[in-house]
């Protein structure tokens, strides 16, 4: 049998990937009695005086909800609520695996961004955290924005930040290895959805200035501004600062430090590679084939390779970020997960890797690494609090 | 330490008493590459092609959402969807550990029937049942009757109809055991809330025919009708069919062969149950503190005697009836629920009694007899196959 049908016999024979089990004993009246009537009603009414208790008395504070609308599930598209499952049952999977959370899949039918928006405000009494999914860019953006402004426990858009989190962890160690600044290293996007708008936001927040974007109308510039929608238009506040007159990929990928693609299959050639700075790094993230091939870009003499892939080195998969991101915002109390722990979740995922072990083909831990979810979650924990985002 | 005290402690000890757990491995690369990315696109694209095998692919077909607003929590009111939270997880704990069913608590902080019938509606891909819970009444019955009209998977109101299955299992029992034809039963009820009104819909549509309703205002009459709500409206089909001009509880008791009472504690005297038929029956299921004590229907010489205590004979938990009902649903591909599923339900609970067990003190199995969920859920599959309300 190949992937896909190991795949699909692996659903069917468990029926899925989730099970909702019990943490208390039900085994005999006097069981009963404690975790369901008569007793219950005492956590009920401690809760009813007073909210907050709900975090000590219920798993609401270990517990987070997986919302998609089944928009952009992988590269597949829109294929609908009951279609993404599989993948909201695998991140509930990798929430629990990677950091101790409890996560339940809510595929939902309404692509509406204002239901959207009003769902997830009526399940918050129940969750600790909402990580947003697989919900099309560039709605999902303003759902999101609305969201944290709204809400005061944490959501997420994984898709926007958990990628453009490994990014930056992969570009602080980068910055480690050629002992170079910040704002002295050409980068060239190519994506401007959801991931791509999130790593060009969080890499300019930490200090790249030299920012250049592309999507399928080309290079984001000045004098095309007026035709971009309102997510396109703040990307201007950080990109094409010096205003290049780019007309292709190709053209500014001449003597650029880095590449890193949220976008298309095969979009990179060879050449395209060839050109850029000696000691550049390619992160080619498109999936499950991405903008060029390891191979190929190993070919191309690129200085460091990543990809979105586990059987290469280098593997930037978000999985790196968002367990202990969230394990960290849940212990903190945070009322949001801002900017700076972001950032921090990125120095915390960077400092795994030694000065000893730091090279091309180890920039970034692996995914089964036990430090990883621990570090990250201590990093944002940190922020979080210094930042004062907290309950009460 | 009292029970109240017992209750908070374990539930602050174990934060909750819920986990989401993996069904499958995720140790290895070829784990995740199966359970997620790139595997997992495999099941997404056959559920895109056919909603239906969102059945086979993921846990949908044993999820059921428990959801609730939070206003009519155990016998404590209104106290809002956080404090709901406790009561949630341990219908969930309930689910889990009698049938088998992962459960998810939903607290939902809308208390517009709209707002929680389109809730249920955008959650229903995700859930093979919605299991609605302590919403307060007049709203529970017209938001279920919405849902069950407007959804393809079952919806069903516990606090409703797990009563009613329950009460309607120890009448066909009490039946057997005086011998006696459903038509010929005077029946006298307290409550026509969520749980009274259905108890007198599942009675009537059993064959009892002689049944009298009282609430706040007094017994439920014809001369009144146009001040009642709609469901109390409804509830004009079923009950004082020969017009009685009953002015009290205690005017209609006499020779009355059945109270129920689903109301408010020490309504009912010695003396009112001295005056009932002979071989009397009494449910007396205010909680926690019924309408009148055991012990003090005991002294009033009735025949049978029943509460929702489990410290005494003849316990009447709707845990005897939810569980089963919602596996042999989940099990028959049910669309719905239906009356004739309900009555199958207590016909099967009921059936668990033998001859030669059945007696004063035994007219319902117990909690934790093991044949429960299985024969309920085989008479509700069988009920809802024949009745045809199933997918495809």
């Amino acid at each position: 049998m190949n992937n896909d049908e190991l795949a699909l016999k692996l659903h069917k024979d468990n029926k899925g990937k989730l099970e909702v089990v019990p943490k208390v004993k039900c085994e005999t009246r006097e069981d009963l009695s404690l975790a369901y009537t008569p007793g219950v009603a005492a956590p009920c009414l401690e809760i009813a005086k007073d909210k907050e208790k709900s975090y000590e008395y219920t798993n609401r504070g270990n517990m987070v909800a997986v919302v998609s609308d089944g928009t952009a599930v992988l590269g597949l598209g829109d294929i609908g609520p009951e279609a993404g499952l599989p993948v909201m049952e695998g991140k509930a999977l990798l929430f629990k695996r990677f950091a101790g959370i409890d996560a339940v899949p809510l595929c939902i039918n309404t692509k509406d961004p204002e239901e959207i928006i009003r769902f997830c405000k009526q399940i918050a009494p129940s969750f600790g955290g909402i990580n947003l999914e697989d919900i099309s860019a560039p709605r999902c953006v303003e759902i999101e924005r609305r969201l944290i402004e709204e809400l005061d426990i944490p959501v997420f858009h994984d898709d926007q930040h958990g990628t453009a989190i490994v990014v930056l962890a992969v570009m602080i160690n980068y910055l480690r290895l050629v002992k170079r600044k910040a704002e002295d290293i050409k980068i060239v996007i190519s994506g401007t959805g959801a991931a791509g708008s999130s790593i060009i936001r969080t890499l300019y927040n930490y200090g790249f200035k030299k920012i250049y974007a592309f999507d399928i109308d080309g290079c984001l510039n000045k004098k095309d501004m007026d035709s971009y929608n309102d997510l396109k238009k703040e990307l201007m506040n950080y990109v094409n600062l010096d205003d290049q007159p780019y007309t292709s990929l190709k053209e500014a990928l001449v003597g650029a430090d880095c590449f890193v693609g949220v976008s298309a299959k095969n979009l990179l050639s060879v050449e395209m590679v060839e050109s850029m700075s000696e000691k550049n790094i390619v992160m080619a993230m498109a999936n499950p084939i991405p903008e060029i091939s390891y191979e190929d870009a190993i070919k191309a003499n690129a200085y460091i390779v990543g990809t979105g892939r586990s059987d290469y080195p280098n593997q930037i998969n978000n999985v790196l970020a968002f367990p202990g991101l969230f394990k960290g915002a849940l212990e903190a109390k945070a009322t949001r997960i801002s900017e700076k722990a972001k950032i921090a979740a990125a120095e915390g995922l960077a400092s795994l890797v030694s000065d000893e072990e730091l090279s091309t083909s180890y920039i970034i831990p692996g995914v089964f690494d036990d430090r990883v979810s621990d570090t990250v979650a201590e990093a944002v924990k940190k922020a979080i609090i210094e930042e004062g985002y907290i309950r009460r």
